[in-house]
């Protein structure tokens, strides 16, 4: 996949928008684990992922965490380049979840194209909106949805994106995602595992009963 | 204040679109707990506050409400026109909180003007990310904060809105706004009177320490 496959309103620039954004572009290959962008660091830019997989995430004052959403191939993330709207006040850390390749496109340059071409800025409106939308599902999650539900939701979603029941989580790596505690996780999968939906091992969830964890889930 | 005062990207605009703003445009004078737009019914079309007060919030399968965010003079309310783009996922409902002065923007109009516009579009931007950046604030006090803090935030943003420490506000209100129980809100504002932060009667709620309640927001 070419940089200019993979960015969503390529054909609605003009050529010198194209130039001056491929003639800017960085392209990163970066291991899983690496940080690409701390929420109160410098404007990274954004990051239109090629393959791989970003976790973006906000961090309390005591080191929780929570993950707001995770960016997949040919996602685009925004909130990296957060100078370029003023109005944008918070502050998210971004991180790659598996080894990722990756381009990197300078805010000013997305910046001055967005002033002055409706079409990407409209395509950023839509970012914004899905992601807005994202956060909106997990504010709902957070005031409504009991953790057990929550829990189950994790797990059945990360199944999904690794096409394996036999899930490499730590305890401590759900309650990061879930702005839980640890002990509070333990105790939840331990009541999980004794009514026979999953088994634990060191590092690993094992989903048993799939039907089991969905019914919860509702 | 004129319409063509209070939308912040008049001049942004060529007459044309002025002219098609200005022949669809609705008036209208709301009392106060007017429901102006249900999550799930139509496109109400963009809200533009003259004066008074909105109270944008989304609410439980069981009626629990939480307050995302309110509307002042002059501010522009996008997700009562979330037809205009197809990344909105999530439902608000708003409401009058008092007596208020707005114009409606047909959401079809608006959303033509913007697909044209790159300043009307970019405007779109800060305002959705300013929105984006109420909810975020909101999502750390719910998934950080204890409710103490929470409750004593609440009433002294009031203070400030209302200009006064008397509030007019039932225990019942103050759940609806925090997404939580009214018996949860009795409790600690008990909790608040025996400490003699504040004193309750019928349908009120009077600040008397203001400086040990800001302690308590730190």
């Amino acid at each position: 996949m070419t940089f200019q496959e993979a960015f969503p309103v390529w054909n609605k620039l003009h050529s010198g928008q194209q130039d001056l954004i491929l003639s800017n572009l960085r392209f990163q290959a970066v291991k899983k684990g690496t940080m690409l962008h701390n929420g109160d660091t410098e404007c990274t830019g954004l990051l239109l992922v090629k393959s791989g997989q970003l976790r973006a995430y906000i961090l309390s004052d005591e080191g929780r965490e929570i993950t707001l959403y995770r960016l997949f191939d040919r996602d685009l993330c925004l909130f990296s380049a957060s100078c370029i709207m003023r109005s944008i006040q918070f502050e998210v850390s971004i991180e790659a979840e598996k080894d990722t390749d990756l381009w990197v496109i300078p805010a000013a340059v997305y910046q001055r194209i967005m002033e002055e071409s409706a079409p990407v800025s409209n395509y950023t409106n839509e970012l914004m909106a899905s992601r807005f939308s994202e956060v909106m599902w997990l504010m709902e999650q957070v005031m409504w949805k009991s953790l057990d539900k929550r829990v189950a939701d994790f797990l059945l979603e990360e199944a999904a994106i690794e096409g394996t029941s036999e899930l490499k989580l730590t305890h401590e790596t759900i309650a990061n995602h879930l702005g839980t505690h640890r002990e509070v996780i333990t105790r939840m999968l331990r009541y999980f595992q004794s009514e026979g939906m999953v088994k634990l091992s060191r590092g690993a969830v094992a989903i048993l009963d799939e039907r089991k964890l969905e019914a919860l889930r509702e």
